[in-house]
C-alpha cells in the first residue's frame, strides 16, 4: 500500500529520533525542570521574533482545547470554520476543555474566514445575558483544505476579530506547512499578524508526539499552566517533549520537512490541475475524481480518503514530510494515466 | 547531584528506546489501528491471565482521572486515601474528568485503607439525593509510601467496596514494584483480587510516556474511547506509545526494573531500619532523620524530599530501576555514618 | 405601555394565585414529600393517557437543560433547530448541563425540523471516535416562530429520530397554545407521537414560576433526580411548585388560558395576513412592517421586539393569556390603519 | 405530627404572600427589568450600609455554588467546615457550579473554623502546579450546629482569609437567626468583618422560594450574571422573586420571625440544659436523648431528626418562625417529663 490518507501515519524524522537519543542521557528533574525544557522560551522567542511563552503539549487535540480554554469563559463562543479540526476531529475537546463554550461555525470558501464572514456572523448574534459570547476566533494555518492564509489576510482577519473583542488562536497542526508555502517569517503569521496564540505542530511533520501552545500576548498565559496539568497533560519525563520541539526547529529542520511535503503536493496537484477542488498551497491535495477513478487508483495500491458527501466522487490526499518520491511519482503517473483515459 | 528524589528523573531503559526505533519503520496507520496497538490487547489478556481491555495513555494522570470517569456519575464519590496521587498530585484531574465528582478522604496507616476503614466512612455518610453517591473505591498499589497490599488484604477490600456498590480502580504507577515485591502474578493483585480497572504504570519504571488503562471487567468499557479522545489523550501516532508497553512487558522487563530498584531501596533502608516511618516494600524509604542530618545529606550532595509537615525532619527517597548502584551504596554509607555519629 | 414583547410580561393566573394560597396552609415536608407534590404523577399520567415521570423546576432554561443533560452523554450532540430557545436564549445552559455536548443546527422553514432535514444533518456527520455523537434532537411545540408540529409531523419526525439512534425531547415552553391549536389531546402531541421528555412550560401561561419535566420513556429517568437537585433545582418548598402545576392542569385551566392567547393572536394576524412572516398557529405573530410602520406604531404605545436582522423591518408581537383585549383590538385597529395608509 | 424536622417545613409568612400579591398587578417585564426588582440594590444597600450588588436566586444551593464558582476556578479549593451544607447537603453542587473545585474539609468544634484551624489546613497543603489552589473559605452563620460566629470571631477568621489568599463567602441560610442572636446589625457580620459574599437566605424564614446573593466586593461580581443565566436561575417573573425579599426586609419582618424562632428555641434549650450538644444560640437544638427517649418523643407525636452516627442516641430539633408556640410548650413539657422519669 501507498499511503496518501494521513501526515499522522508517518514516522518520526531521523534528526528527531536522534534528540530523544542525546535527551535519554543520565537523570533530570520532572515536569520541565531539566535542561531541554529551559531552552524552550528563548529559543522560541527567537524564531518568532518576539518574546513568547512557549508550553509543550503532546497532541494538537491539547494544544487547540487547552488554548481555547484559556481564552474563552464556560459561556464563551468561538468562531471558527466549519471545516476546522476543532469542530470535526476533537470530539469536542473544545467544549470539554472550556466547560461547555460554544463553537460558532462559519461557512467561507476554502475553510477560510473573511472579515466580512466574521463581522457578518457576529452581527447575526444579538448579545445579551441570555446568549453566549463570542470571545475568540479559531482559525487554521494551513487549512484543512491545504490553503493558506496571507499575512495580509490575516492581519486584516485579527484586526477584524480584536475589534470585535475576540482573542485570536491560530490552529497550526500544518503551519510548517505554511510558512514553507509563503516564504515568509514565522513572525509574519503570528506575533505580526495579530495572533494571539497558537497551536504550534510537530506531530505530522515529523516528531513523535509534539505540539507548543505558544503566547504571543503573555497576560493570556493565566491559568495555562493549571489547566495542562488539570487536564493530564503535563509530562513528567518532560524532557523528551522538549527535545523534539527543539530538534524540530533546529536548523529549519520543520521547515525543510515541510518543503519537502509541500513540492510533492504541488507536483500531484500540478498533474491534474482541471481536477482540483482547491489550490495545493501546503501538503494536501483535493481532487474531483469520480466514484470509477477512486475505485481505479485504490486497486493500484494508493491510500487515501474519500471526501465530501457520500457518493461525491472526491477524495483527499495528504502528503508528509516521509513520502516516498517513488510513490507520489507512481501516483503522479496514475493520475494522468486516468486522465487521458 | 545524587538524584533520589523520584523516579520521574530516570532515563528511558535501553530495550524501550530500542522498540522506539523499531516501530519507526515506515508508514503506520494512526490513533491505534497499527501493528503494535494490535497486539495489545492478547499480550496483556496474557499478562494477566484474563481477558482485558487495554488503552494506552501517556500519562498516570490521564490513566487515573480517565479510569475514575468512566467508573462513576458527576454526583458521584471515590473513596481514597489522603495519602493518594490523585487527591494531592494531580491538581483535581479527577474532579476535571468525571466533571465534578468529590474524592473522599480516609486516613488509615501506611497509606492503605481497610475493609473496616471502608465501612466506617461510607457509614458516615447518610446517602439521599441531597448527598453526592459513593460508586468507587480507588487505592494504589504499590502505595505513595511504599508499602504493598497483599493479595489477601485485597480481596477482602475489594469485596467491602463491591458490596457496597463501589467499583474498584488501582493506581498502579509503581504496580510492578507491588508485584516484584510480593513474587505472586499480577493476575492475584488485579483479575483474582477484585480490581476492576488499573491504571498500569510504566514511566516510572523505564517508559519514555506510557501507561495502560486496563479493565478487567469489560461492561465498564463504556464509554473510554470517547473520554479519551475528548481529554485529547488519543494519540495519533499511537505506535510509539503500545511499542513501550509491548517492550515494557517483553521479556519480564517491568519486573527485572522494578526488582533492581526495590533491592536498592530495600538496602538503603536496612541501613538505618531504627528510623524508617514505613517498612520498604518498594522503591520508596520514608526516614526520620531530623533537620540536622537531612542538612547533611544535602550537602553530601544527595537530591531528595522533605516529608510530612514543615520542619518535620522527615525525608523520602525514591529509587529507579536507574539509580546507579554505586549511588546508592554512598547513600548507606552516609545514613550509617549519621547513625553512627 | 402596551405589551406585546412577550409572555413572561404577564402576571400569574387567579386560579394558580388561589392555589398558592391553598397550598399555603400548615406544615409540610420538604423537597417533594408534600401532599401537593404526590399528586403530580397521577395527574399528569392522567392528563397524557400515559404512565409518566413528572419533575417540577421553575424555569424553562432549567426544563430544557436539564432533560437533555439525561439524554446526552458529555461527548453527545443534539440536533435542533437553529431558532430553537436552548440555542438562543439559554447562555449556553444546555452545553453546562450536559458538561459539554453540542448542539448541531438545523435551519429549516418555520423553525420546525423535517425528518429529509434530520437525515441530511445527519448524514453530513461521518460518525468515528473523533466526532462528537449525536444522541437527541430537541425540537420545539409550539415553535419559536409560532407555528406547530401536527401530530402527523411529530410521528414522522420522531420515528426519523429513533431510528438513527436520537431520543427526543420537546421544549413545550409554550406547549398548552399548540395543543389548544390543533384542538387534540396532550398525548397525541407527546406519548403516542413518539417524545421521549417534555419540558411542559406554565410560566408563559399563567403560572409564576413552575415547569414540569415529563418522562414518557421512564427508563430515562435515571439520574435525573441527582441532576436535578446538583443544579439547585431541587426546591425545599416544593409544595409550591406542585400546586402551580395542579391548579395549571386543573379543569383544564392551561388550555382555556392558552386558547384565550392564540384567539387574539390570530386576531392580529388576520388584520394583516398580507404582512404575516408565518402563519399565526399560536400566541406570536411575525409581521414584515417596515422599519417606519414599526416606529409608527412604538409611538402609538405598542411595546414589542424587532425581529431578523438589524433593519429588516420585521417585528415579533406575543400575545399572553394576560392580554388587555382592549389593548389587542387597539393593535388591530392601528395595524389596519397602516395597512390602509 | 408536631413538626421539628426543618424549617423548611414551614408555611410562607402572610406578609410575604401579600407582597406576592401585590407585585401580581399587570404586566412588568421580564428578567429583572421590573420596578421590585429595581429597588433590590438600594433596599440592600441601606440595610446593609454599604454599596452591595444584590441578586435573588430561589434556592440556597443555588447562592451558595453560584457564589462560590465566582469565587474560585475549576482548580481552585474551598476550605470550609465538614458539616457544612456545602459538603453535607447539596449533591455535589458547588464542585457542578465551580467545574470541579474542591471542597477542603475542616473539623473543628461547633462547626466553626478559627483562625488557627484555617492556618494549620493550610498549611498541611503546599502548593504547586500538581496541587489544587485554595482560594475561598466557605464558612455558615449560623451554622448547622445552630451556634453563631460573633462579629470578634469573623473578622479574625477573615482576616486569616484574606491574607492567605482566599475570598470569603458566607452560607446565611439562618443569617437572620444570627443577627437576631446577636443583637448587631447586618454590616457587623459581613461587610465590617470582612464578609466577600453573603448567600442571604429567606426561604427557611419565611419565604416561599427567595434567596439572595449579595457581594460586598464588587470586583468578584465579575460574570456572576452569566453564570446565574447559565445554571438557570435567572428567572423570567423575577418581580415575584424581588418582592419577597423587599417584603422579607420590610418593618425588619426577617429579624421578627427569626427572633421568634430564636425565643421558642432557647425556651426547648433551656428545659434540658444538660443534654444539650451545642449552646442554642439560633433556631436549632441538638440533644442528647438516648434511643429510648427519642423514641417516646416520637410516640408522642414529635418530627424530629436523629442527628450524629447511628444509634447516637442524638437529635435535632428545628423551630421556624411558623412554630405553633404550643407545640413548643408541649415539647418543652415533654422534654421534662422524660428528664424526671
Amino acid at each position: 500500500m501507498m499511503y496518501f490518507k494521513s501526515d499522522n501515519t508517518a514516522a518520526v524524522a531521523p534528526e528527531i529520533m536522534a534528540a530523544l537519543h542525546e535527551a535519554n542521557q543520565g537523570f533530570a528533574l520532572a515536569y520541565g525542570d531539566d535542561p531541554w525544557s529551559a531552552q524552550l522560551q528563548e529559543r522560541f522567542s527567537a524564531l518568532f521574533d518576539h518574546e513568547v511563552r512557549v508550553f509543550p503539549v503532546a497532541t494538537g487535540t491539547a494544544a487547540n482545547a487547552l488554548a481555547l480554554a484559556t481564552l474563552v469563559p464556560p459561556w464563551g463562543a468561538i468562531l471558527t470554520h466549519e471545516e476546522s479540526h476543532i469542530v470535526r476531529d476533537e470530539c469536542g475537546a473544545p467544549e470539554f476543555m472550556t466547560h461547555g463554550a460554544r463553537l460558532l461555525l462559519e461557512a467561507e470558501p476554502g475553510a477560510k474566514i473573511t472579515p466580512v464572514g466574521l463581522h457578518r456572523a457576529l452581527d447575526a448574534l444579538p448579545l445579551s445575558v441570555h446568549t453566549v459570547q463570542p470571545r475568540a476566533l479559531s482559525i487554521t494555518q494551513a487549512t484543512e483544505l491545504g490553503t493558506v492564509y496571507s499575512p495580509d489576510e490575516l492581519r486584516a482577519l485579527t484586526s477584524a476579530a480584536h475589534e470585535r473583542g475576540l482573542r485570536v488562536h491560530m490552529d497550526g497542526a500544518r503551519f510548517a506547512n505554511a510558512v514553507a508555502h509563503l516564504g515568509c517569517t514565522p513572525a509574519d503569521l503570528t506575533a505580526r499578524a495579530g495572533v494571539d496564540v497558537l497551536s504550534f505542530g510537530a506531530t505530522k511533520n515529523g516528531a513523535m508526539a509534539a505540539e507548543a501552545v505558544i503566547f504571543f500576548n503573555q497576560d493570556l498565559v493565566a491559568d495555562f499552566e493549571f489547566r495542562r496539568k488539570r487536564a493530564a497533560h503535563l509530562f513528567s519525563k518532560m524532557r523528551f517533549l522538549s527535545a523534539q520541539l527543539l530538534a524540530y526547529i533546529d536548523n529549519n529542520l520543520w521547515l525543510k520537512l515541510a518543503a519537502r511535503a509541500n513540492a510533492m503536493a504541488a507536483e500531484i496537484g500540478a498533474a491534474v490541475p482541471s481536477r482540483l477542488l482547491q489550490p495545493v498551497q501546503a501538503n494536501e491535495i483535493f481532487l474531483r475524481l469520480g466514484e470509477q477513478k477512486i475505485k481505479q487508483l485504490r486497486e493500484a495500491g494508493f491510500a487515501f480518503y474519500d471526501w465530501g458527501s457520500a457518493r461525491s466522487g472526491e477524495a483527499r490526499f495528504v502528503v508528509s514530510w516521509h513520502q516516498d518520491p517513488k510513490e507520489v511519482e507512481t501516483l503522479v503517473q496514475s493520475l494522468r494515466a486516468l486522465e487521458s483515459e
